[in-house]
């Protein structure tokens, strides 16, 4: 029988996994799919995200694709995976792709959102979906750091030291501030051709040290010529961070 | 030493909770503030809420009294109890109040406000905070039994079965709905003098089932007159019911 290729879009709420991938006894987002995946069609599959999340990170709409035999049809195969899914994982679709397609290595872009919550008191209500930012900030020394984001640069430094990636230019197409004042929720919302490991948290984190005056934003220019990390800001925590869109040229 | 009489203003997300009310060996709410109280003071305090809220209940501002004789300022504690308090758990506010004033005893009415997300899918991020219903309903109908509710009734049929109150009479002094058509969320709030055991969760159940044709509008009429529990419909789930205020006439 040949094998079928599937795609999904995922919803995830990461507060209580270790992440997207798979470690052995550890709670993690693939772990629970492929489980699930397993006890609707007694079949073993590899999930391929198109990438991982750390742990406590959220996605309104990852994606991924894997190979199966198994008889279910693939229009099914959601509501299938829903019904024995923990809550806080949804396949929001499942759709059949040319065997060639693959979720990681097709992919063209992404977009993720960070979002923070800066009233001075916590709200119980917003706990690990923002990251609570209860200090003063100066809004538009963010920005003038967020222009200089936009673009093809090296973003060697905007990694987690000891990482190793051959090739570090990436492409922001496109970085943007949304402020709701009323409810005191600061969002950054960025599309990119790729992201490095932690590129997201630590240009967020960096734009909040421009925003409260401990970095100037000319720290970013001098990130892409020494490629140092230590010339930026601090790596915003995990739990404001949601992967919002992956795209594709075609399925 | 006089004891001071202080009022507390709290919000909590029920989630991990077993309710307001301390039990032995189970995570309360009661339980983690008195258990705060002690640690910032080394004082064992007693906490009045205005009333208990069920495991899974949230409260944007269930308010408390307790008697102290610590030497602590009033003004501080709301920021110490925060330092060591759960995320989940936000005191809003601590003030010194007169010391015949009971959070329960001295309470003249509430307000209890209850979501529900009617999208076809499950929401990871609405989870454990709204009902989720996925069912057809007619808003119409829900606002023919709503207006039932209004005014001083005997609300006798609408508490949980074993439930052992004199008087049942309760007034509802306003209640409404409200819908978000875009993010497909529902909200029943309702104000009233005083709520029996379940009442807002059999009210809202009720008219979810008056909306999905399982009962007619007139079912409440019927309540009121023959006290029966089994006239009404469900009980909705905790997990979409917020105590939203608590009123008192001066602390």
């Amino acid at each position: 029988m040949k094998a079928q290729n599937v795609f999904l879009r995922i919803a995830y709420r990461g507060t209580n996994y270790r992440g997207w991938q798979v470690q052995p006894n550890l709670p993690t987002v693939q772990g629970e799919i492929e489980k699930a995946y397993f006890s609707i069609s007694g079949e073993k599959i590899t999930l391929h995200g198109s990438g991982r999340t750390d742990a406590g990170v959220h996605a309104t709409a990852q994606t991924a694709t894997f190979l199966t035999q198994a008889s279910i049809p693939v229009h099914k195969i959601a509501v299938a995976l829903n019904s024995v899914l923990p809550k806080d994982i949804v396949i929001r679709g499942a759709y059949p792709v040319k065997s060639d397609f693959h979720a990681r290595f097709s992919a063209l872009g992404k977009t993720y959102e960070y979002k923070i919550y800066y009233g001075q008191k916590r709200d119980p209500f917003l706990e690990s979906l923002y990251w609570h930012y209860p200090f003063a900030f100066d809004v538009n020394a963010i920005s003038s750091g967020l222009i200089l984001l936009k673009g093809k640069h090296d973003f060697k430094a905007f990694q987690s030291t000891g990482s190793f990636v051959e090739h570090t230019e990436r492409t922001i197409h496109d970085i943007k501030l949304e402020i709701e004042e009323n409810k005191k929720i600061l969002s950054i919302e960025v599309t990119g051709d790729g992201f490095l490991y932690n590129m997201v948290r630590i240009l967020v984190g960096t734009l909040m040290d421009i925003g409260g005056n401990k970095r100037e934003p000319s720290c970013i220019l001098a990130a892409y010529d020494l490629k140092e990390r230590a010339l930026l800001g601090q790596t915003a925590p995990s739990e404001g961070l949601y992967l919002k869109r992956v795209y594709y040229s075609s399925r």
